[in-house]
C-alpha cells in the first residue's frame, strides 16, 4: 500500500468532521421573525413529507431492482470470476447495489435537510448583511457537497476492501460495479422525480392561485405554494447532489478497471488506487478554496464565489501532481489530468456565454420576444440547438488530447520500466475525468447555494421583508440561477469525459467475462447491420425520455391543480378567513404528498426506459437466430446514447437557461425599443418572453438534468449487466 | 445484356411522353375569370423571378465546386481506377457532378413551371367541380413527379453506359458517385433555399401586412403576399422534387456499387443492372395507379388519392417479382423487395396517426392550447420527439428484415451456382430500398397536389370567389396537407433505408481505393477514440445545421418586412389608390427577388456546413500526427449524423405538423370545453395553437426537409471525397 494512499481516509474523515462543523455552524444561526421561521417550519414540514414518500419508494424499487440483478447474474452470467461462484458474484453484486444507493440516499437526504434548514437562516441574515447571507448560503451548499462526496469516496474504498481489494486488486473492481449502479439508479429517480415535482408545482401552484383565485405569487394561503419552493430543493439540491454522486462513484470504479491492466504488469497497486487518491486531493483543494470565499458589502457575489473556485483549482493541480509524480511518477499523465481540469474551467465561460444576458444569445432572444411568443420561441431553439457546437468541441478536443497523453505516458513508462505496461489511451481520459471532478465539492456548494438563495427570497416576500432585505437576497438569487446553470454544464461534461472511460471499462468487462483476461474485446463495429440498428435505438432512446419526462411534468402539473382546488371548495376559510387573527391553514402536507405521489408515479415510465432498455435490447440480440454479437449491440447503445444524450441535454440546459434569462434581462429593464425606450414587465414582450420561460422550464429543469445522469446509467447498467449480453465460450 | 433491361428506356421514354401529355392536358384547361388569370400571371411572374435567381446562383455554386472536387480527387486522390488516370479520373467525376446537377435543376424548373401553371387552373376548375379540381392538381402535381423520376433514371443509365458500362460494368459504378453528389447538392440548396424562402414570406407577409397596415391575408395590395403563394411551390414542389430526385438517383448508384461483387463472381451484369429495372417497373406501376384516381363529388378525395397509391403498390410487387425472377432468381430478394414497400405503407400510416386531428396525439396538442401557448409548446414537443420511436422502429426492423433475407439470398444462391457470391446482406437493404422507391413517382405527385391546391385556395380568395367555391378549394387544401406530411415521412424513412447501403458502398469504395478491390474494408470502430469524437461531431452538425437553418428564417424575414415597408413608404397609392380603377400595383417581382436574394445569402452557411463538415474532419483527421484512420472517422460520421439526422427530422416533421394540424382542428370547431361549448377561431386557445403553429413552421418546411437532404449528401460527398481521406497504401 503506497503511503500517499492515506489521503484517502483522511480526506474522507476530515471532509465529515469539516462538514459537521459548517452544519452547527450554519444551524446556530438565527431563524428571523416568527413569521420566518414558520414559513421556514412549513417548508421543512413539506420537505420532510416528501422525502419519506421519495425515500420509501425509490427503496422498494432499488430492493426489488437489486435482487432481480443479483438473480440475473448469478443465474445467467455463469462463473465469471476466478475463485467465485456464480451465486457469489450475484450476491456481491446485489449488495454493492443495495449499498451504492443507500449511501446516495443518505448523502441526497442529509444534503437536502442542512440545505432546507439554512433557507430561512439565509433569508434572517440577508436583513443584516449581505456577507452573511452569502455565508449561510455557501456554507449550507457546501455541507451538502461535501458529505456526498465524501459519502462517495468512502463508500467505494469501503467496498472496494471489503471485496478483497487488498488480496486481489485485479478482480475486485469487477466486483464492486454494483455499488455504481445502485447509485446511478437512486439518482435517475432522485433527479427525474425531483425534477418533475419541482416544475409541476411551479405550473400547478401559478395556474390556480394566481390564475383561478386570483392571489399573489408564494401567498402563504395558497396549498401548493410550499410544494414550489420544497421542489426548488428537491430538483436542484437533491437531483443534482445525487447526480454528481454517481458521477464520482461511477467513474472512480470505472477508472480503477482500466488501471487493472498496468497493475497486472507492473504489481503496483497504485495504478489501482490513483482515482480515489486523486480525489482526496481535491476534497482538501476544494476545503481549503471554500475558505476564500469572503463576499464583500458592495462587491459581486458572484466574485467572490469565483475566487474560492481558482484557488481550488489551483490547489487541485498541485494535489494532482503530487498524486502523479508519487505513485505514477509519469508527467504525460499529469497532463492529461490538468486538460480535464481545464475543459472544465472553458464549459463554465461557454455557459456563461450562452445563458447570461450580457451576451449576445440571450439579447437575441429577448430581442425576438418584441415580435411575440412564436419568435421568442423560435430564437431560443436555434441558441439551444447552437449551443452543442461548444459543447461537443470541448468534450472532443479534451478527449482526443487526454488519450494521446495516455498512449504517450504508456509508451514512456513502458521504455523506462522495461516492461510492456498495457495502458490504454482510455487511462488518458480517466486521469483526464478526476481531474475535472477534483473540485465537484465546491461546484455542488456553488449549486446547492442556487436554491437555498432561491428559498431566502421566497421567504423574504412572504413575510413582507423591506425591500433593502430583498433587494438583497434579488442579487443572491439571480447569482444562484448562474450557479445552478454552470453546474449542469459541468456535471454534462463530466457525464462525456467520462464516457470513454466507462465504454472501455464495458469493453474490459466483456473481454474478462467472455476471455477471461482484459484487452482482447475491443472493436464496437458500428458497419454491422445489428450495431447499427442498436446505435439508432439508442438515439430514439434520448428523444423518447426527453418525450416521456416532458409529459410527466404536465400530468402531475394537473393532479396538483385538482388537489388545490380541492382545498379551496372545502374549506372556503382558506381563501377568506373569517376571523383574520385565526386563519385556516391549508394542509400543504397534504398538497406536497399528493405531488411527491404524483410525481413519483409519473416518473416511473420514463424512469425505467433507460433502466430496461439496453437490457431488452442486449437480450434480444442474444437470443434472435443469426449472427450477432448482442454485447457489440449493448456497447453501441452506450456510446451513442451518451452522443445523443449529451447533445440534446446540452440543448436543453443552455436553451432553458437563456429563456429564463432573457424574461430576467426584459424584467431588469435592460430591453429597449427604437426609440431607446425601456420594455419592461407587464409588455407584450415580457409576455412572450415568460412563454419562453414556461416552456424552457421543463427542458432545463426536468429532461435536461434527468438526461446526463441517463448518460451515466447506460454506463453502469450495461457494465453490470455485461455477464446476459455474452455467449460465454 | 438481359432482355428486361430494355424495361428501362422503355420506361423512360413512355414516362416522358406521359409527362408531356398530362402538362398538356393540364394546360388546355380554362384559366377562370380575368381576375384570377392576372393572380395567376402574378405568381407566375414571381416564380420566374425566384427561378432565375436559384438555378444563376446554384450554377456558379455548382461549377465551381465540380470544378473543385475533380481537382481534389485528380491531385490528391491518386490512381485509383485500374486503366484511368488521376486526371481522368478528376474530369470524370467533375463531369458526373454537374450532369448530376443540371438533371436535377432541369427536373425542378420543368416540374415547378407546371406546377406554377396549374395553380389558376385548379382554382378554375374548382368552380365547376370537386373532380374536376382533383384531377387537374394530382396531374399538374404527376407531371413534375413522373418527369423528375425518369430525368434520374435516364441520367444514371446514360452516364452510366457513357462511363464505359458496357465493357467495364465493375468499374463504371465507382465513376459515376459524382452524379449523386451534383444531385443531392442542387437538392440541398433547392431545399434549404426554398424553404428559408417560403417560410420567411410567410412570416414577413403577416407581419408588415396583417399587423402593420391592417389589410386582410392574401390582399393583392401587399407586395410580398406573391413571394407567399410563390413560396409554397418553391418549399414543396421543388424542394421535395429535387430531394426525392436526388434519392432516387444516390440510391440507384449506390445498389449498383453493392451489385459489383456478385457481378466480380457470376460475370452476370443483371447484379448491377437490377437496380434499374425495378425503378422502370415502378415508374409503369405508378402510372397505372394513377388512372385509378377518380375523386367522386361526394367522396373524399384522400380516398381517390389512396386507392391509384394502392394500385400502384400492388402493381410494384409484381413487377418487383418479375425483375427478381428474371434477373436475380432468387425470391429471398424479392422478400426483401417487399419489406422496403411494407415499410412505405406502415411510414404513410404512423404520419396519419401523429398529425391528423382524430387521433390523440393532435388532440393532445388542441387541448394543451387551452392553457396557453406555453402548454402548446410543451406538448408539441412532447409529441415530436414521441415520434422518433415508430421512425426508429420501422427503419430498424425493415434493415434487420431485409439485410438477414440478403444474407439468406447469398446463401441459397451461393448454393445454387455453386459460386462463392460475397453478396452482402446491405445488398438485401438495397433491394428494400429500390422497392419502396418504386412508389416515388406516385407519392411526388400527391406531394406536389398540395401546393397546387394551397395556391389555387389562395386564388380563390384573392379573386373572391363564392363560399361554394372556396368549400371545395378548403378540402383540397386539407387533402394536400396531409399529402405534403406523408411525402416528408416517406422521404426520410428512404434514408433510413438507404442508409445502410450507401455506408457500405463507402467502405466498398474506400477498400477499392485502398488495397484494389472491394471487401477488405469494413469494420467502423467506434471504440477507437478518432472514430468516437467523429460521430460526435457528426450528432453536432445536425444540431448546428438546424440552428442555423432556423436563424436564416429569421433573418430573410426581417429584409421582406423592409422592402415592403419601402414600397409602401415611397408609392402610397398601393395602399389607398386615388383612382380606385386604376390602382398602383405594387412590385411583386421586387419583392421576390429581394427575398430569394435575401434566401439563397442565408442559405450558404446552413449549406456549406454539411458539405465542409465531413471534409474538413476527414483531411484534418488525415494529416493529424497519430494513429487515425481518417476513412474510418468520416464513415462514422456518415453513420451517426444519419441517425440523428433522421431522428431529428422526425420530431420536426411531425412535430410541426401536429401543431399545424392542432390550429386546424380548432379552428375547425373539434375543440370544446369543459361544458360541451366550441372553442374556435379568436379564442384564447385558437392564438395559442396559432403561436404553435409558428413555431413548427421552419421546423417542419425548413430544417426537417433539409436534413433528410443532408443524410444524403452525406453519403454521397463522403462517397466522392472518398480519395482525399485514404493514405493510399
Amino acid at each position: 500500500m503506497p503511503g500517499l494512499f492515506w489521503v484517502v481516509p483522511a480526506a474522507g474523515v476530515v471532509t465529515i468532521i469539516f462538514a459537521i462543523a459548517l452544519a452547527r455552524g450554519v444551524l446556530a444561526k438565527p431563524t428571523g421573525t416568527p413569521k420566518m421561521k414558520e414559513i421556514g417550519d412549513i417548508i421543512f414540514q413539506g420537505a420532510w413529507a416528501f422525502l419519506k414518500r421519495q425515500y420509501t419508494t425509490i427503496a422498494i424499487y432499488s430492493i426489488v431492482i437489486g435482487i432481480i440483478i443479483g438473480f440475473l447474474v448469478g443465474i445467467l452470467g455463469g462463473t465469471e470470476v476466478e475463485g467465485l461462484s456464480a451465486f457469489a458474484a450475484g450476491w456481491h453484486t446485489t449488495v454493492a447495489f443495495l449499498v451504492g444507493a443507500l449511501c446516495s440516499a443518505v448523502a441526497g437526504f442529509i444534503g437536502m435537510y442542512i440545505a432546507v434548514k439554512s433557507n430561512v437562516r439565509c433569508a434572517a441574515a440577508a436583513q443584516r448583511s449581505l456577507t452573511e447571507a452569502v455565508n449561510v448560503a455557501f456554507r449550507g451548499g457546501a455541507v451538502s457537497g461535501f458529505l456526498i462526496t465524501a459519502l462517495s469516496l468512502i463508500g467505494v474504498t469501503v467496498i472496494f476492501f471489503a471485496y478483497g481489494g487488498n488480496n486481489n486488486p485485479d478482480v475486485a473492481p469487477q466486483l464492486i460495479v454494483g455499488f455504481g449502479f445502485g447509485a446511478s439508479f437512486v439518482a435517475l429517480f432522485a433527479q427525474l422525480g425531483g425534477g418533475i415535482y419541482t416544475k409541476a408545482a411551479d405550473v400547478g401552484a401559478d395556474l390556480v392561485g394566481k390564475v383561478e383565485a386570483g392571489i399573489p405569487e408564494d401567498d402563504p394561503r395558497n396549498p401548493a405554494v410550499i410544494a414550489d419552493l420544497v421542489g426548488d430543493n428537491v430538483g436542484d439540491c437533491a437531483g443534482r447532489g445525487a447526480d454528481l454522486f454517481e458521477s464520482t462513484a461511477a467513474e472512480n470504479i470505472g477508472a480503477m478497471i482500466l488501471g487493472v491492466a498496468a497493475y497486472l504488469v507492473t504489481k503496483n497497486i497504485a495504478w489501482i488506487l490513483f482515482p480515489l487518491v486523486v480525489r482526496g486531493f481535491g476534497m482538501f483543494a476544494s476545503m481549503i478554496g471554500l475558505f476564500f470565499v469572503r463576499a464583500k458589502e458592495t462587491g459581486d457575489a458572484m466574485a467572490a464565489l469565483n475566487r474560492g473556485y481558482f484557488v481550488a483549482i489551483g490547489l487541485s493541480i498541485i494535489g494532482l501532481g503530487v498524486a502523479v509524480k508519487y505513485l505514477l511518477d509519469d508527467w504525460w499523465l499529469f497532463g492529461a489530468g490538468v486538460v480535464g481540469i481545464l475543459a472544465s474551467v472553458v464549459i463554465i465561460w461557454v455557459t456563461q456565454y450562452y445563458t447570461e444576458w450580457k451576451y449576445q444569445p440571450v439579447k437575441d432572444i429577448a430581442e425576438a420576444s418584441k415580435t411575440g411568443p412564436a419568435t421568442n420561441m423560435i430564437a431560443g431553439l436555434a441558441v439551444g440547438f447552437e449551443t452543442t457546437f461548444a459543447t461537443a468541441i470541448i468534450i472532443g478536443v479534451a478527449l482526443l488530447v487526454s488519450y494521446w497523453m495516455g498512449t504517450q505516458a504508456n509508451n514512456s513508462l513502458s521504455t523506462m520500466l522495461g516492461l510492456q505496461l498495457n495502458l490504454g489511451g482510455g487511462f488518458g481520459t480517466a486521469v483526464a475525468t478526476m481531474g475535472m471532478l477534483m473540485t465537484c465539492p465546491y461546484v455542488l456548494s456553488m449549486d446547492t447555494f442556487g436554491p437555498i438563495t432561491d428559498n431566502a427570497n421566497g421567504i423574504n416576500e412572504m413575510a413582507g421583508a423591506g425591500p433593502e432585505v430583498r433587494k438583497i437576497t434579488d442579487r443572491l438569487d439571480a447569482v444562484g440561477n448562474t450557479t445552478k446553470a454552470l453546474t449542469k454544464g459541468y456535471a454534462m461534461v463530466s457525464a462525456g469525459l467520462a464516457a470513454f472511460l466507462l465504454f472501455e471499462a464495458y469493453l474490459d468487462r466483456v473481454s474478462f467475462i467472455k476471455f477471461g483476461e482484459v484487452g482482447l474485446y475491443k472493436v464496437v463495429d458500428i458497419a454491422r447491420i445489428e450495431v447499427f440498428v442498436g446505435a439508432l435505438l439508442a438515439a430514439m432512446i434520448v428523444y423518447l425520455f426527453s418525450s416521456w419526462a416532458i409529459k410527466a411534468v404536465g400530468r402531475t402539473a394537473s393532479k396538483i391543480i385538482e388537489e388545490v382546488r380541492r382545498q379551496f371548495r372545502e374549506d372556503p376559510e382558506i381563501l377568506n378567513p373569517k376571523d383574520p387573527n385565526n386563519p385556516h391553514m391549508p394542509d400543504y402536507g397534504k398538497a406536497v404528498d399528493i405531488t411527491t405521489r404524483a410525481g413519483l408515479r409519473e416518473m416511473i415510465r420514463p424512469g425505467l426506459l433507460p433502466v430496461l432498455g439496453p437490457i431488452v435490447i442486449g437480450v434480444i440480440f442474444r437470443y434472435l437466430p443469426g449472427d450477432y454479437d448482442a454485447a457489440m449491440v449493448v456497447a453501441a447503445v452506450l456510446m451513442v446514447g451518451t452522443i445523443s444524450g449529451i447533445m440534446m441535454a446540452s440543448f436543453m440546459n443552455n436553451g432553458g437557461g437563456a429563456w429564463d434569462n432573457a424574461k430576467k434581462m426584459i424584467e431588469d429593464g435592460q430591453l429597449l425599443d427604437d426609440q431607446g425606450n425601456v420594455i419592461g414587465k407587464k409588455t407584450d414582450a415580457h409576455a412572450a418572453a415568460v412563454v419562453g420561460d414556461t416552456i424552457g422550464d421543463p427542458l432545463k429543469d426536468t429532461a435536461g438534468p434527468s438526461l446526463h445522469v441517463l448518460v451515466k446509467l447506460l454506463a453502469t447498467i450495461t457494465l453490470v449487466m455485461a455477464p446476459l449480453f455474452i455467449h460465454v465460450v
